[in-house]
């Protein structure tokens, strides 16, 4: 299970050797995923590879919707009885890595009402006169919800790191209150599957291209964007400690290779539907006299 | 455009005449499920008419989504610039009258990052200690987004006037008190748009216990549900006079036939669709040096 980084990326090149490879003995897309236990580099992670994908290239790569759509309905049917579980999705990756793909086509596959989105953009001024959790609580999945986190907790040791917008001592003491604090969901009922979406410079590149190339996409482009990637390494070195100091038992981060965005929203979907699988939530059965309550229907009534 | 009553159903009786029949003379779904400026009595509404449908039953009843989805991701788009517009889709309706339904078949058609929807449940105590208003606000969408109310302010009308939970000269007093809320958020940018969704007597029977045949749909089942259906009178009232009292230029109602849920959903897609493409939002066009910033992306930057 655990990922033995082989070879290191140049400055800003591409990762060209993969050893994600453990994935042939598993059939679990949250085995072929896991970051495993040992100190993780991201190098040692294809961007390109397509653990348990089906050979032919972008073919079958389907999920089960009607099976997930099903089981997210008695996950909130579940809720509205007893049931206190929930799901939070937590999507991290830098620009362009797909956070937004995956919300459109694999969130937007769910149905709305058990369904809760939120964009972490950079703290208002209120957020920042709080401690970093307080935002997060108060958009945490209620029972029987699917919640997406897009960014997260884990920007307060990414770009805060990267930016040095705190002082290095307590965005690393940031790592053990997440770690506290996810635990504490887990233990209350959400199960969380934290995705990092892991694409190659290069992969990125083409994208920002390509948004140029398409004045309907400006919108989404800012020359900090262009600052943000001339830091990639500082920023794999951020990401690569998030997946080392929050890789918990309970909350385990799962590094999704993301240069083929067909095969990064089905992995997504599939990270997804092995959660709810393993949940096996259960429609409510409340004792009614059914015969009772159907001659009350009978005509006129 | 305005719908004169013909007959008044008998008690708890199905309606047996239609006179919506002024829709003949329109392509607008807005036009044709418009309640018209007169007083307006449900009894005049034929809860399985089937305005604007092609003629073969079921047949073509599908909303251009990719349409939709376009101009949805356009008024995302320009609230992302300066744009402040948004829509306000407001489900009102009685049990079973198919909230959840359009929620799921047409709201599930929109991508999840600019639809924020919200259940409208009893209040809980916070809430009671707060005007009616106070939780509504709260959940009003931003700009750019398609907020979803199921159930709304509305409440405040229907429930609270039928099972007397407040005095009479307070309820009276909320229609004025909502027409000028509405009318701030119409001045604000939002498109609001709200469907009454139209049912028989009959057709709520059939669903009740259709319900009652499937032990899946058990939960959704009370018996409370039946003392309600035993207030149906007392409803349609409070609905008509919602619908005559709140029918204003700005926010005006509609009345969507909901006895065939296929109609149903085309016909509310069809209004979102309509309203959409009169927003007509566009997406920004921030000033790109494209070429300079395009040669900063040529490798090995």
């Amino acid at each position: 299970m655990a990922v033995t980084p082989l070879t290191l990326p140049d400055r800003f090149g591409a990762v060209t050797t993969a050893c994600q490879d453990h994935w042939m003995a598993t059939t679990s897309m949250r085995e072929a995923l896991a970051v495993g236990t040992r100190p993780v580099e991201l190098a040692g992670h294809n961007p390109a590879a397509r653990p348990l994908a089906p050979t032919k290239k972008n073919r079958d790569l389907r999920n089960d919707l009607a099976q997930m759509r099903g089981l997210q309905d008695r996950l909130y049917a579940e809720s509205t009885a007893d049931g206190t579980r929930s799901i939070l999705l937590v999507l991290q990756g830098i620009d362009t890595a797909g956070k937004g793909g995956v919300t459109e086509h694999v969130v937007g596959s769910f149905g709305p009402i058990g369904v809760q989105y939120t964009a972490f953009k950079a703290p208002t001024e209120e957020e920042r006169a709080h401690d970093f959790l307080w935002r997060i609580r108060k958009r945490l999945p209620p029972a029987g919800v699917i919640g997406v986190f897009d960014r997260s907790h884990y920007e307060d040791v990414l770009i805060a790191r990267v930016h040095d917008l705190v002082p290095e001592d307590e965005w690393r003491a940031r790592y053990d209150i997440i770690n506290d604090f996810e635990a504490e969901l887990v233990a209350g009922g959400t199960t969380i599957l934290k995705c990092f979406l892991n694409i190659s410079f290069e992969a990125q590149r083409k994208r920002l291209l390509a948004r140029l190339d398409n004045p309907d996409k400006h919108w989404k482009f800012n020359e900090g964007d262009l600052e943000e990637r001339a830091r990639w390494s500082d920023y794999q070195s951020a990401f690569s400690e998030m997946l080392e100091r929050c890789n918990t038992d309970v909350a385990p981060w799962y590094v999704v290779p993301s240069d083929h965005k067909k095969y990064r929203n089905w992995a997504i979907g599939e990270l997804l539907r092995e959660t709810l699988v393993d949940l096996d939530p259960q429609y409510p059965q409340p004792k009614l006299d059914v015969a009772a309550l159907k001659e009350r229907l009978t005509p006129p009534h």
